[in-house]
Order: structure tokens, then sequence, then C-alpha cells
């Protein structure tokens, strides 16, 4: 649960037809740098900022005209509502991802992950264990 | 020191006459999220993914064909080298910021910082204190 509650949710979703100028509107709208594609209520893959610029504008493809399945990331790994944010935050830096799409048991997108986020609150929340761990051992350090 | 030793040095730079396509390869091949952008040695703007999408995708301009200075993020803050790291991040996390270019006195870019660069590091830190205080607290616990 914690996973989704750090993730958006619900995901921006696009299916594989949609074309990428599309795609590329509703991450505008949405503010996201990526969408999650969806075939028949399951993950295929994902398309993010990075596909677009190294996929579209770098091999000169019509964004109008080019089908988001033809460019995005497929076979995407993603990661089960209950795996621990510790457990996300390794494989997305271990594997180089900024986005990671969370999935219930039938690979229906629940949410998406983003390392930016995962990371903000990895820092806040050991910020706040090292506050208290301080405070647990010097608590009956008394006075000044 | 410390912004430089987490930041991309040198960062990749462009020239505002550079095409966008000529600084999405350059991109692509430094395997950079943004190039910093300079004008007579001077920092005059930023390029991200985002600006590319949102400012050239979106708005069907010809990548081959427009300027990176008349689609960049131009008059953009930046950070000097001696920032501390915990300034650096509340900046950028106030100001929604993904990248940031350091510069020296007299705006000469010498770096650029990425969030997800400062946040990792924080990360490591954070969890290297927290070790070292229970460390420090459970030293003369003794035994098991």
């Amino acid at each position: 649960m914690d996973l989704l509650r750090i993730a958006s949710v619900p995901a921006a979703t696009v299916s594989p037809e949609t074309s990428v100028l599309e795609a590329v509107r509703l991450m505008s709208d949405e503010r996201v740098g990526a969408v999650a594609v969806i075939r028949e209520g399951k993950l295929t893959g994902i398309f993010t900022e990075r596909d677009l610029m190294i996929r579209v504008v770098l091999e000169s493809r019509d964004p109008g005209a080019t089908r988001v399945g033809d460019v995005m990331t497929g076979q995407c790994i993603s990661a089960k509502k209950d795996m621990s944010m510790g457990e996300a935050l390794q494989l997305m830096t271990e594997r180089h991802f900024r986005h990671l799409p969370v999935v219930d048991e039938n690979d229906g997108v629940l949410g998406l992950l983003s390392i930016r986020n995962l990371l903000h609150n990895r820092v806040d929340k050991l910020s706040q264990e090292l506050d208290s761990v301080v405070a647990f051992f010097t608590a009956d350090g008394g006075g000044g």
C-alpha cells in the first residue's frame, strides 16, 4: 500500500494505438513524464519523455502519425503494490528506471511511481528517523 | 565544492543557435536530460527533455529547423558552486526544477546538477548518518 501512497494514482494511460502527439498532450496536461500503455486492461509498456526524445524526435518520426505502441518501452518491469519502498528504490536505481508502474495481480495498472517521488519520500523518512533516534538516545541526557 | 562533486562536470552545453535536433543528439549521446545554453561564455538558459516535449513536439515545430534559443527555458536560476547541498535541494524542490546549472562568479557554467543525483546523494548521506548515530549511542552498550 505504501507504494501507491507515493505513486501517481490513477496513472495516466494510453493505448498502443494512441498517437505520440496525443500521448504528449496527456503528459503535458497531467504534468507527468511518462504514461502507462494498456492493452485489454493489462500493462503492455510505458512511454516516457526519454522515449519521445530518442525514438521519435531523434529518428525524425512524425508525432502525429506515429503510434505509441511502435515507440514505447515494451515488456517493462512493474511492481506489485505490496513491494516495499526499499525494494522499489533498489530496482529503479539498479536498472536506471525513472518510472515504475504499480500493478495488481492481473497486470492492471494501479499507479505510476517516479524515482523522484520515491527519493523525496526516502529523504523525509530518513530525516525523521534520524531525529527520533537522536531524541531517543538523548532523552534522559537532561538539561542544556 | 560539494555540489560539483555530484553534478555532471563538465555540463553538456550548446549555443542558442544550435538546432533542437543537434541538442537532442548531444543529450542522447551524453545520456543526460538537459543541456546548458551558453552565449559568449555565460549561461543564458537551459534546454530539457520537458522543453522538447512542450515547446517543440506539442507545438509541432520542426526540430531540425528550430533553434534552441527559441524554445529553451531562459533566465534560468543557477547555483554558485559554494551553495550547500541542502540549499540546492530546497531550491529545486520548491521550484520543481529537475536540473540546476552550477556557475562561477562570471556565470560561466561549471556543471549541471540533477535533482535525482542530489536526492540519491542525500539518501546515502542520511543512511550513513543514521548508522553512525546508532553506533555512537550503542557503542558502550556492549555485548550481544
